[in-house]
């Protein structure tokens, strides 16, 4: 059995060591790409998680198979930030942070996506599980807030997601500052308010 | 002195009939774009117009060009409309109504900023005076608006345009369906309305 190939598909059983490895790897290049932006060598990758560049390969053949793994892995993050909101205390307030995290991510995806994107990669490849997941998870704290009064009971998924959608893009390819995301963020939220 | 310099950049005095030409394949190209969609070709235009080949490439030497005519001539109706729309008798419907309509008319756009966009031309180039007009019909409506009491009086331009370009990018780039669009909007015409 070939320990190399489970890694990279992420199917097969892994090994632990190497399991850890590709987690160092990934945690390093989250650091990297925050100091370095989208110039970040692989090289500073393997020196800051320690390994060699051979270990760096042997995960993540390529630049762009890295983006793709941190992708999944921040989505994966988000999703599970999500899940614990869903018993929290206050479900209004539960909801509406949430949207907030999940806009505050966009801006970080951006240029992670544009790499993917002129590589010819469609950046939301491999991603289906965890955009059902998040689909279902936002389900539950659209309707747990609803319940209590803090959303207007006729929001609906589909429009709920295509606001998410809109904005995304707007914080993406608008390149909004901080500033005008907020205020922004906050007209949009009073429509989803009960009047 | 060349005329067909002057009727190209706009900028010298053009001679009535070359105008006229001019208009009457714009018109003709619109036309024909609502048939054929993106595959249109400049033949179909110059039959539809009336004029020779020759006459079309006189006026527009290439097929970008040709677009970037018709996104401008939209615009400039749009602007028109919204002029317009200032001596209204009711200022709250007035300012919704051009809100949807500049929405609307971002689907349609869409297919032409591809053509322009693959071609490497930016599809805003040469549209700068037309979207300061866009602002300044847009701010002469919103403080009407604002003055009845149909918009919330904390409303300003650039959250009013950051989230124009938001929704605008979810028809356009998320394909969103008619249906889809409206009732989304709907939510966001709620969250600028006072409380």
């Amino acid at each position: 059995m070939s320990t190399e190939g489970g890694e990279m598909t992420g199917t097969r059983p892994q090994r632990a060591d190497a399991r850890r490895n590709r987690e160092r790897v990934l945690a390093a290049a989250e650091d990297v790409l925050a100091a370095d932006g989208m110039s970040a060598s692989m090289r500073a990758v393997a020196d800051r998680a320690g390994v060699g560049l051979g270990t760096i390969y042997r995960h993540f053949p390529t630049r762009e198979a890295l983006y793709q793994a941190i992708l999944a892995a921040r989505m994966e993050q988000l999703v599970a930030a999500g899940r614990a909101a869903t018993t929290a205390d206050d479900p209004g307030a539960a909801f509406f942070d949430f949207l907030t995290r999940i806009l505050d991510s966009a801006r970080d995806k951006k240029a992670l996506s544009d790499v993917l994107a002129e590589a010819g990669l469609d950046p939301k490849s491999g991603l289906s599980r965890i955009t059902d997941d998040m689909r279902e998870v936002l389900a539950t704290l659209l309707s747990r807030a609803q319940k209590t009064g803090a959303v207007r009971p006729d929001l609906r998924m589909p429009e709920l997601f295509a606001l998410l959608t809109a904005v995304s893009l707007g914080v993406e390819r608008a390149a909004w500052s901080r500033d005008l995301t907020t205020s922004t963020l906050s007209l949009v939220f009073d429509g989803l308010r009960p009047r």
